[in-house]
């Protein structure tokens, strides 16, 4: 039994991550994946601006928590790289303020919209695609030239993710020797 | 093996989750367990203050993110209620301001401090106890008589865990009606 169960749960784990790969409508939207909450958590933001600083709404910041499927970020732990099929998972919800003990500081209410990132190599020319689902299941992809691929094409620090915001992915990827050039080299110029 | 995997993965997941349970060192310490990052995430807030509003410190907020054993994830989303052995992880962590994209708001920075809350009904009188593991390995408990364990046992609304900021245990508890009747009071007399 000792040595048969990591087999088994490799087995296992290989069974259930088949349903960790992106899925389409026959319209081509994307699904939303009914148990996101249940992947790898990464990290989560409050009310991140990434225009001019004067553009924050600093009275109703957002907060966005990130997901990945399990699959992939077993092969991330790995490698430093995303495995084609990997999903991310970005979920925004309102920043409450008082309620029960909370006296100042900001907690986690509903959500307000869900994106993702994903990579499918085969079916998008530029391999990473974005979604936005709203409060919908039904994704609906931004266009190629959309502002989300320009900027996940130019300033990530992996491939076309934001791992400069993950802290455990960073520490893998800088490891790794997986960070972008570009990112690197950006990181490396600042005081 | 299309019958044989649905059992093949509850003898894994079986497996898997006897390393969920409270491990504790020889002397009382409770051991950090390695991989909480790959556990069930419940939610996180920012520069979250339980004292007056004037004590928060609003020049340097943390992060902390909570995170559950997932046998006993799954059992609440069974039961609304908490299984013996369910280990929570709060991890706090420095929220970085200015960094590549992010010209306001705040992102995830470095590990501060990591603490936990146990339930361990045989180990201890009140049923949970609180550890804080700082920077290390091994947690030490807070005493019986501290501001966590009056707190927790007073203000939380399910069992002793804050389930008011876990907004999808929230909805949980409530559909199943398993609120502390004190927190359901207080709840209602708000405006």
């Amino acid at each position: 039994m000792r040595l048969l169960l990591p087999l088994l749960f490799a087995l296992a784990v290989a069974a259930q991550t088949t349903s960790d790969a992106p899925q389409y409508a026959p319209d081509g939207h994307l699904l939303r994946p009914a148990n996101y909450r249940e992947w790898i958590y990464l990290s989560s933001g409050l009310g991140m601006t990434y225009g001019p600083a004067a553009t924050a709404d600093h009275g109703n910041p957002k907060f966005e928590n990130v997901f990945v499927s399990p699959a992939a970020y077993s092969a991330f732990r790995e490698t430093g790289r995303w495995p084609d099929k990997t999903v991310l998972i970005l979920e925004i919800r309102r920043a409450a303020e008082k309620g029960s003990i909370n006296n100042a500081g900001r907690y986690q209410s509903e959500i307000l919209s869900v994106e993702a990132a994903v990579k499918d190599e085969q079916r998008f020319p530029q391999k990473w695609a974005y979604f936005s689902f709203g409060q919908t299941d039904k994704g609906n992809m931004f266009p190629a030239n959309s502002a989300c691929n320009s900027c996940h094409g130019q300033k990530a620090a992996v491939e076309n993710t934001f791992v400069q915001f993950y802290p455990t992915l960073l520490e893998i990827a800088t490891r790794k020797g997986t960070l972008n050039r570009a990112y690197s080299e950006a990181a490396q110029q600042r005081p």
